[in-house]
């Protein structure tokens, strides 16, 4: 990434997580997924998220990932930026956010994460920007109360949400007024997965293959789910500006939007049930609503999600500060992580240089509004 | 279809379901998924596969599926080939086969079953195949004893099987001689979902949906974490020849296949288990152990396909006789199925003439010897 590819195009990273000192605090006071801790002999943070994660049985090298200065230090984020030629960065707090939060104090935590991560962005003017994250354990109406605040700050363009909602899912009638505000106040949802799918799915030998198998197929089928529910219950047909970056190019979204059609198609309950009703088609809303980050680490991908969203609606990330190179000397000089190297090489062995500028950074520019 | 692209050019379907005499005649006799009954007052015959469809609560309409002749008379497989310009079908065994069979009859059962498939090519010479089943509830050395025999059966060229293998998936070691006996005996295994994801992943309001979460998302998904599975635990490190067909254009592995990589490239307890091991990766297997049907639907779907595997490695298919028509008159004249054209227009629309023609049936009669 060294060799720009333009000296004119201003690249964005639109998937980049970072950990608040408030949000490091109530992980580090928790005993529960998710927390901080430490397993002796070793002395150094792990940081467990998933609940696959936390079993004593789990081999020492899959508890969990060690959590650095990368995930909290503002500074290791610039330096990171720097160090892989992006100019800004739109930060969002990292699954699974706020959403395990008691009920009584969800807004209040909320309202302070927030602010810490607007704040951080005023301390960089012009290379940062946010996604906020949202009281989801709390009542419907301070998710519109702070949908509404967040609107009012300066940095943030965005909320970052899971898949779960309020606790059933993205197709709950119970969203519609959380869609309703994010859409009146021009708010993009980042769409993140965190559940995963449940254990079983992967068998009996699934240790053997360390976190690939809850990673690689787990979060992307996740987010798949998740949005095909959004569509399948009409949230867009009700909603039609209502605007979603999936993450993971979407999951495995543009693979699938054929069947997806085709099973809609051909089934009869979904006929009978919607026989008076218009329904948009999953090719209108990849086209109109949905928006697909580029980290999908290979041409195949990126060549799926352009087909049905259009590069103009394809932006670049990274996913820091998860997967690190396992090579990194502790305290050696900054090398460029292949995890970003494998993407941004994707992006720019697929598209022309026009269309790339776009992708690394002009569509996040024109489609989050940043000056 | 009824333009062919070529006058030369074959067109093969390699993904085409039958129930022959005995398979149908088990179904009907049993009483727990899957079965064959009517539910009264309607006193046509529903297919009922997969759990989820066996609720008492489910929607009549969502409640497994009519079948009627064009599951289980050959004569309605020719009628729907030659309305569709389809030359040649290689059939097999709609899921979940024979893996339901008592430890006792399986291999016996099995046999007659293969047979009654191999009869039904040899009455339509030149226009049948087949992948044979397998008795994959019986022993390890049952299995390979089928799969020599198979082996030596004139139009069966393969075997088709589920993702549960012996019942604990695909990356179990006990499989390993079979996987031995299928590479020596140049059978390509036909790998296909059934089981699905557990009903949890699609929520509270799922049966709004009728079946098309869990035939969009989790058929592919349950095929894309198999073949992970496999991939993972060395299987094509140690049989570098073993052939695998993926239903549905690979479920979503052409999506995730870079994610695969990359995951596995990042993960700390894989790097410090294979030290010492030389792993091929996905894309060496892709390119070369690894065959992809068209089922996808869409252009999104094929561009990805082509992309990991080459067009010289997909072959087209239907997945007949799944998704009729919804609108199909009872006794009318036989029309194009939308499921079949979807398809065909994706693969018309998407590849060059000469490509086409390898798609539509040469990369099949290449790579399956069909003569």
């Amino acid at each position: 990434m060294t060799q720009r590819q333009s000296p004119t195009a201003t690249i964005v990273d639109i998937h980049t997580h970072v950990y608040t000192p408030l949000f490091m605090e109530i992980l580090r006071s928790r005993d529960a997924v998710p927390y901080i801790r430490s397993f002796p002999p070793d002395t150094s943070d792990r940081l467990i998220i998933l609940p696959g994660e936390d079993s004593p049985d789990t081999p020492a090298t899959s508890r969990g990932r060690p959590i650095g200065p990368d995930y909290y230090d503002i500074s290791k984020k610039i330096e990171f930026m720097d160090t892989h030629g992006i100019d800004i960065s739109v930060i969002s707090l990292a699954n699974p956010w706020l959403d395990f939060l008691p009920t009584e104090d969800a807004l209040r935590v909320t309202q302070q994460v927030n602010d810490e991560l607007n704040n951080l962005c005023a301390s960089y003017p012009g290379r940062l920007y946010a996604f906020g994250a949202l009281p989801l354990s709390g009542s419907v109406a301070e998710v519109i109360q702070e949908i509404k605040r967040l609107a009012q700050l300066r940095y943030v363009r965005g909320v970052i949400m899971g898949t779960s909602g309020l606790g059933d899912g993205l197709d709950d009638p119970r969203l519609d007024s959380v869609w309703g505000a994010l859409q009146e106040t021009k708010q993009t949802i980042f769409l993140h997965p965190h559940y995963g799918l449940p254990k079983e799915v992967y068998g009996s030998r699934q240790d053997n293959y360390g976190h690939v198998l809850a990673l690689a197929m787990g979060f992307p089928m996740e987010t798949t789910i998740a949005v095909a529910r959004m569509f399948l219950s009409g949230v867009w047909d009700k909603w039609t500006k209502l605007s979603v970056l999936l993450a993971h190019s979407g999951g495995t979204l543009p693979f699938l939007a054929g069947r997806l059609e085709s099973c809609i198609l051909h089934d009869r309950h979904i006929m009978e049930k919607g026989k008076d009703e218009k329904r948009r088609t999953i090719w209108d809303i990849l086209q109109n609503n949905i928006l697909l980050d580029s980290v999908v680490y290979a041409r195949a991908g990126l060549k799926a999600a352009t087909e049905v969203a259009g590069s103009d609606r394809i932006l670049f990330g990274t996913d820091h500060p998860f997967f690190p190179p396992l090579t990194n000397e502790e305290g050696g000089k900054e090398e460029q992580w292949l995890s970003v190297t494998m993407n941004y090489r994707a992006v720019q062995e697929e598209f022309e240089p026009k269309t790339l500028d776009g992708i690394l950074g002009g569509n996040a520019i024109r489609l989050l509004r940043l000056e």
